[in-house]
């Protein structure tokens, strides 16, 4: 209700600030019997941690999980998943100076208009490090739906103005940038350290492909596939749009153009992005994410303090200048929420 | 559960089949006291039914709605608001065609591979018929942020490939595309009786500005408004995307670019949408939807038979050639409902 | 949220006012393909309603129910069933007096300080009449349930002080109480004949068995299969408590007494209702409620008008001496949706 | 949907089992602003603790209770509140013996048959150590509430045949069995220590009185307000049944007899708990709940083991012999936590 719970049988609540005890998840509704290591869960948070490459903020985070519950001799037992990362070596002093000043594109001015207070130190609940909650719940939902053949890779498709010419998913985890495209990776890089060096940062987009998703998911007509999907990805920090299949190049289509006509052997095209009527078609689920540039920049900006008057600030520290290749495990992570708790109440349905 | 309702507080259900006995919503959440008459629930519906131009379905639907329950001496009640409106003079025999056969771009398809059963008659459930339970929910919501002089408005932005140059909030309602632009109004028209013409449609973008809202509304982190507004765009038939802001174009920008500055006087820009950290900033709420191309078309297809065989299919009958400018009133329908609903979860929060 | 709806999957949402345009049902989650004629349900919504004997109240109700949506060629579509019973031959002039006055053990007062507006006539939505969409709900409910063999009895087992001796499961419907003991039910009506007369009304006991349930139903740790039957009984407006198994006698028990010992064979005493950890074991689920005699007496008592003044009311009209008969219909239906619902969430859990 | 949240609103999720690394809870919904230090809640979990007399289980457990979220410089953020308590000095190897076996009384045969795997050990998931987690959101709730002036009271009316003859609420912390009658409570204890030597334990019964609730809280027609807190009491591992007011014994009365008469002062008596409609009458909230003797006795009885061979056994270790007195702490928060969240959906209805 409060908005720190998404799925509605694979659900999902997060907790936590960046500068308090730690950060975690309970997980309510996972399947029995599955078996899940520590290892699955951490392998996943390292691909989200800060501090993997050059291109990403250089903080040390320790993105160490701890399973307080809900597994027993290796196996899920159907019970709470609560899984914790406390936070360490912090420097609050840090954020001093934004106890009482608002950061332009920061969530600063807005939490303190909804709750009338804030823990300011590190973004508080507002923080990335949120998103560690969602990747280690996502890494069991994956554990899950690896029993399906279902397969999730998302990867950044552009950013920094250059996009990726060529779509090959095995280069992905090669390259800092979690591009599709070794060359337009390097390209993307260059452009980052630029931007870095100049005390600013660049956005970008990132794509999804869901494959083995079978026909028939999604729950007409307000949590159509897509309506699920859109929410779990823009409930992401620096998520703009989300579009689906052909997206809104569909907007300057014909009808003709635009349906996916269908063929004994499967459909012909997937303009659709592998959902129709907010239902899985049982092609590949297909959507891009627009992700804003990181606000935490070190230029100098315009901003007002708590009383209102006019400011110069910059961001200090370490910070991504580029936030698409620590998203893309994010991404990942929420998807396969999402198909899973799909998943599940099909079953319920069917029952 | 089953994807028939949205919102958590203000909650809206809606049920039936456009050939079935009639179409419906029922609305529980409804602040009590609050003057509504059929009238204004009427009013909004008769901007979504078919036959109101040259651009729109020449089919009859009766769109008269009944308040069955939540109403006394005209004002509502605080107990659930039932609304309905009977479906007449539908000639089912229309859709014999269609029983056993797949049509490109329509649900037929998934809905069988769901459910294992489909009324296909007009559509069934995944039918443009059901949105009218949402606009007439829409209106009761309407009704209730007036009191709050919270104002949405939606419009055509641009439809066949044309685009509104100017953007005249006064025009919308004057000509039958809502668009905000007269003279690309006039051009969306003609391009459209071309493809009607030609057996085809068109799809388009609809912008919807969202003005009077206080900042502080959304639920961090999975309910921020974005979320919400991006799920409840999503959930109506033909949107394939959404983007809030600067959208799809932030991903281009930098930081410096994109950080809306803070001033003395309010921002100074709005590429946020109006949105940061999924909070309201008091500014006007901005997104964009992409609105794709009527599937209904006259031209022949390829697609199967419920056997797998491939068959050759034209959609008989009359469809909307673009669908835009009866997506206006569907989309301010349901952000009145998301804004209304967020309201009512801030004063939950801070009882 | 605002308490019109209950069940997670299988999910009922009630409407309607017993004064207004009608009552009725939208249902979420229904299970597709399963047949459902308009008969199945009217059968059920017959043993609810009024004037079925002397003993009921003598008003003559439409429960006529006409399906809206959800079904289509006799079997259910998997979308949203609404069932609708128009109000007819209502006379509202009845309840004139009380538009400005609070009758003692309704909940008059309670409505206008709660939403600060009622719609006094008939009691509104807090009439009996609510209880017809669960009836209805129920039987849709019991034709799913049908399928795995559960079965549902609940019957009258005390009632103005006289308690049935034998439990006869035979004679339940052949008497006008619903007792489960012809003799009791003769003494029951004797006496609630003459308190009729002299214008009050008794209460009493309604147990209820449901066969058939396997073992693992049930959602630890708060919804316990007895938090769910518990809630949706005590939501049935005279109820004012429940017992499951030994009940409320199990307070002066020993462990030794209260434990149900496990055999290869099975469990060898039911102390717990079926239910231990909130879960189902396999045996009978049994439960007993307690009805308070129904409020609409014509003794006069002392009350107060809306503007607190002192005054004598006696309610005029026709009125259930005893609600236990028409009471025992709404507890299977309350029941089968508990039940349905668990199964699906069972399902949905291990999926 | 799983069972292990409850509330609309103030809404907590426990996590955890008896011999995992800990139990908890996440609280969503916490009104922002709130000053709460670790204290307040550590001071309720004491009441829950084993050990604190020699009526209760000489068990050692660490409750002391860690904050990991949701608070900012001792005030409530409005972010999730998550708190864990450790488990430490578990002894699991006395478990050993139930680890292919079924105690009667117990979960053992429910867990497994639900979940076809379970933590056996000190009960898991099922163990009363869960109800930790309930009495820490309970303690918040409690914080939040008396700002309002609401005070909730639980006590032991009856134990092993016993009852209270005198309510006297001053008396209740002053004795071990937190009975309302100090003279009784001395008996209660003879009569406990009794069956502890024979290795037996005994039930009882539990009453609660909530003051200051003003009239207009519940939410007709399935959410009422016995209905909730029925749900929420009935989720507690022992009760087996709850009464509202005159309870059960209404059976037995006349309209005229239960029927709570208004006078321009007030009611002039409260057979109805405090609840009519469903919705509170702003008289004192009054129930009782129904407490099953502990399962875990040391004398032998029948079961059978996870082939369904027939064995003896019987509970080693040290159990309460009576939970009435560490059950009163968690009917308060029970009961704090519903009535937090009916004034917060109250709010919400409202705005």
């Amino acid at each position: 209700m409060s908005g720190n719970s998404i799925g509605r049988i694979y659900r999902v609540t997060t907790f936590g600030e960046s500068h308090g005890r730690g950060v975690g998840v309970v997980i309510d509704g996972v399947t029995p019997g599955i078996p899940i290591s520590r290892e699955d869960i951490q392998k996943q948070l390292d691909r989200r941690k800060p501090g993997q490459s050059e291109l990403t903020t250089q903080r040390k985070e320790s993105d160490t999980v701890e399973i307080l519950s809900g597994i027993f001799e290796g196996r899920t037992t159907g019970t709470p998943m609560a899984l914790l990362l406390y936070n360490t070596d912090q420097d609050s002093s840090a954020y001093d100076h934004i106890r009482r000043a608002y950061r332009p594109g920061h969530a600063d001015f807005t939490y303190q208009s909804k709750y009338g207070i804030r823990d300011y130190r590190g973004s508080g609940r507002a923080s990335g490090r949120e998103t560690a909650g969602r990747v280690a719940a996502g890494a069991v939902a994956m554990k899950i739906l690896a029993m399906s053949d279902i397969e999730i890779k998302a990867y950044t498709l552009r950013a920094g103005g250059i996009e990726c010419r060529i779509r090959d998913m095995e280069v992905i985890e090669q390259n800092p940038m979690r591009a599709c495209d070794p060359e337009a990776a390097q390209k993307m890089a260059g452009r980052i350290e630029e931007m870095k060096t100049a005390g600013d940062s660049v956005g970008g987009i990132v794509e999804c492909r869901i494959q083995g998703v079978p026909a028939g998911l999604g729950e007409p007509v307000f949590d159509k596939m897509e309506a699920e999907l859109g929410r779990a990805m823009l409930s992401i920090g620096a998520v703009r749009g989300i579009e689906f299949g052909a997206g809104f190049s569909i907007a300057d289509m014909t009808g003709s153009e635009s349906n996916d006509p269908l063929r004994p052997d499967g459909f012909s095209s997937n303009n659709s992005g592998g959902i129709i009527g907010g239902i899985s078609t049982g092609q590949e689920i297909l959507f891009r994410i627009a992700v804003k540039p990181t606000a935490s920049i070190s230029k100098e900006q315009h901003s007002i303090d708590a009383d209102g008057r006019p400011i110069q600030i910059r961001t200090e520290g370490r910070h991504d200048p580029c936030i698409c290749p620590r998203i893309v495990p994010v991404v990942e992570a929420m998807s396969a929420m999402v198909v899973l708790d799909l998943i599940k109440r099909q079953a319920a349905l069917h029952s």
